[in-house]
């Protein structure tokens, strides 16, 4: 399973001493053949010098390569954090004797603290040396900061295979770390290089959006798609049945990790699944749901298991999004606790709120929000805030 | 002092009996004669019946009375909502034999749950009788929901007196409560009805814009503006000498006010005050200010005294604001933790952040931000994000 599940794909992880723990800490994924490949990267005005760097070489839709370290984010780091994303890629580059151009870098960890270089450079020629296509979760292992366990995922449609791993979310390791949120999702579908960007951002994008933990984005949040186009025939293009059920495929391996992301989100004891029928647009209801799923104080109302309607009420009026009050519902599990825009009057009487409370109870919360004023539709994954959400932010700091 | 320090008010607060406990939970105050009036409301789309009420008989700029109740916000109560804010301020009116159409509502308290018409009805004849000049206190404390204390202010320029009160913010009460942010502002100024619109936008939404706990509008926050005129003299208007001392007079009670609010948020252990200069503009220094005063992660850093510079790093990355990476520095109180967009090398040497902690250690915390790139500047006040801030929002309810 994982990134090394489709055809022409090689992983490895190991430990390069970069980090102080002795877990593994560089990982890294090969394609046979230079791969189409496409990403979508943080919008923080901070990127990190290896989402630069990225970005820019990714311009030509090919990669053949990409190391992976955590420890250090190499944000914050200025000149000398582009010269030593460039100077990593270089020493893959030159142990699998291939382009460094096609070598992409990701990094996680500390913000602000130089790459540890000389770690890495020296892990680099044994890491080439265990490349295998069994390494995705060798590759999946390494990429972990605070997670508590690798997050994989593979899925096969239409004779293509699709696999994935992703790291993070949300969550604040000891000192300068953010929990910055990697994704790796490969295939083996002949996809062109100037189709894999839409693959990106039709496939993985909305699953990718939809996840919200505590609203703050990475300086190194990466997401990439690979396809290697190792499993032959004809390419995959836009607009065709096999381009569809290649997105399915996609769709579903994507699904998969933003539900283990949530599930391992550090210090949250409930997830939130935020959903939104009835906007005017697809826009406005996307709007809402990360509103909702975001509030503080739809985060609290769930932890504390208060099932609360006018924290929802609340966050759906403060979203921007357009909201004729008068036709919101609002159901909490199976209980309906806002109708016509008005908390439902029964759920003031005593034992009212029994059904909504109990709703709280279970580790997956569904929110339905109905606005009735349009088609337009959304989802959006939260999860509460806890003792242990600031516990781990807070106090977890060496 | 208070909201009956300038002349030509008389206020009073009493205990209705709308919310269970027997503290004071109904206050009004009243000018002796039609006041020149404006509002600053909340934005959220189910803004309370009250809100809608005030906002559109402030259409003609006068207003002669505020009634104000704790214990139910009249929010999500739709159209019966509407008619019991009217009902309220037709009480008001005719006891004390005025036109219902000069008298403004506010609500906080419980959301959905109908207003308690009858106990307010009840009480309203007696209130009307106590009204005295010097009953600002007791409509300070009238006004209160969790808050620990009456948030007053006054100041006095060029002959003209200044008043207010406040109470809120961001915290919640038990059950459905919001910690709606009520501010009431007075002044014996001549500000003509057409100018006391802009002296509310240029001298009271600043302050009260930069105040951020949760980041969660609530459906009633009000600030309301009312001058009597009865220091008498000549209409004071913009581009005057007598309009800019008496903006600062009302600068000077806003930004107590904000303060009281900010130092008695509950749950907060710390004020951050977040001070941006160098942006392109002064829209993008309040993103600024506002997108690190909000975030979660600088707020649970503050409450765990972690300096963190890549957590402020981060919130400046992702404020939308225009910002250019390599200019950037950041102090925590003096210590100066990023200069050039990377954190300071020493900031990782042994010890190297031990004045930044420090600067931690104290109630009010200060976070310089130079963006280096313009001549804007903004300011925001934020708090820290406790385990009292959790337990307040997930365990007081019922």
């Amino acid at each position: 399973m994982s990134v090394t599940f489709p055809r022409g794909f090689r992983a490895a992880g190991t430990v390069a001493g970069m980090k102080p723990s002795s877990r593994p800490d560089l990982g890294l994924l090969v394609a046979d053949v230079p791969a189409s490949a496409a990403g979508l990267f943080t919008t923080n005005a901070f990127a990190a010098a290896p989402v630069r760097l990225s970005r820019a070489r990714l311009a030509k839709g090919r990669a053949r390569a990409v190391v992976v370290n955590s420890g250090q984010a190499n944000a914050g780091t200025g000149a000398r954090g582009e010269a030593d994303a460039r100077a990593a890629t270089d020493e893959v580059a030159r142990a699998l004797g291939i382009d460094p151009e096609g070598v992409l870098a990701c990094s996680t960890g500390v913000i602000g603290e130089p790459l540890h270089l000389s770690e890495l450079r020296a892990a680099i020629p044994a890491l080439v040396g265990s490349l295998t296509p069994s390494g995705g979760p060798a590759f999946a292992e390494a990429i972990l900061t605070t997670d508590t366990r690798a997050k994989q995922a593979a899925a096969e449609a239409g004779g293509y295979r699709v696999g994935g791993c992703a790291k993070g979310v949300g969550m604040i390791a000891p000192d300068l770390q953010l929990a910055t949120m990697l994704a790796f999702v490969t295939t083996d579908a002949p996809v062109p290089p100037e189709a894999v960007g839409r693959l990106a951002t039709e496939a993985l994008e909305p699953a990718f959006e939809s996840l919200t933990v505590d609203g703050c984005t990475s300086t190194n949040d990466t997401v990439l798609m690979l396809a290697s186009g190792a499993a032959g025939g004809k390419p995959v293009v836009p607009g065709t049945t096999p381009w569809r059920s290649l997105v399915g495929a996609v769709e579903d391996v994507a699904g998969s990790l933003v539900a283990q992301l949530a599930d391992d989100a550090e210090g949250a004891s409930h997830v939130a699944i935020v959903e939104v029928t009835g906007a005017a647009t697809d826009e406005d209801a996307r709007a809402v749901a990360k509103a909702v799923a975001g509030s503080l104080l739809v985060k609290t109302a769930v932890f504390g298991g208060d099932p609360n309607p006018g924290r929802v009420l609340q966050a759906i009026g403060a979203s921007g999004a357009r909201v004729d009050p008068g036709r919101v519902r609002v159901r909490i599990g199976d209980a309906t606790v806002v109708a016509g825009g008005t908390v439902v009057p029964s759920y003031f009487a005593p034992d009212g709120a029994r059904k909504a409370r109990a709703a709280l109870e279970r580790r997956h919360v569904v929110l339905g929000i109905e606005l009735g004023t349009g088609p337009g539709r959304s989802r959006a994954l939260g999860v509460d805030l806890s003792y242990r959400y600031v516990e781990i932010n807070a106090e977890y700091t060496t």
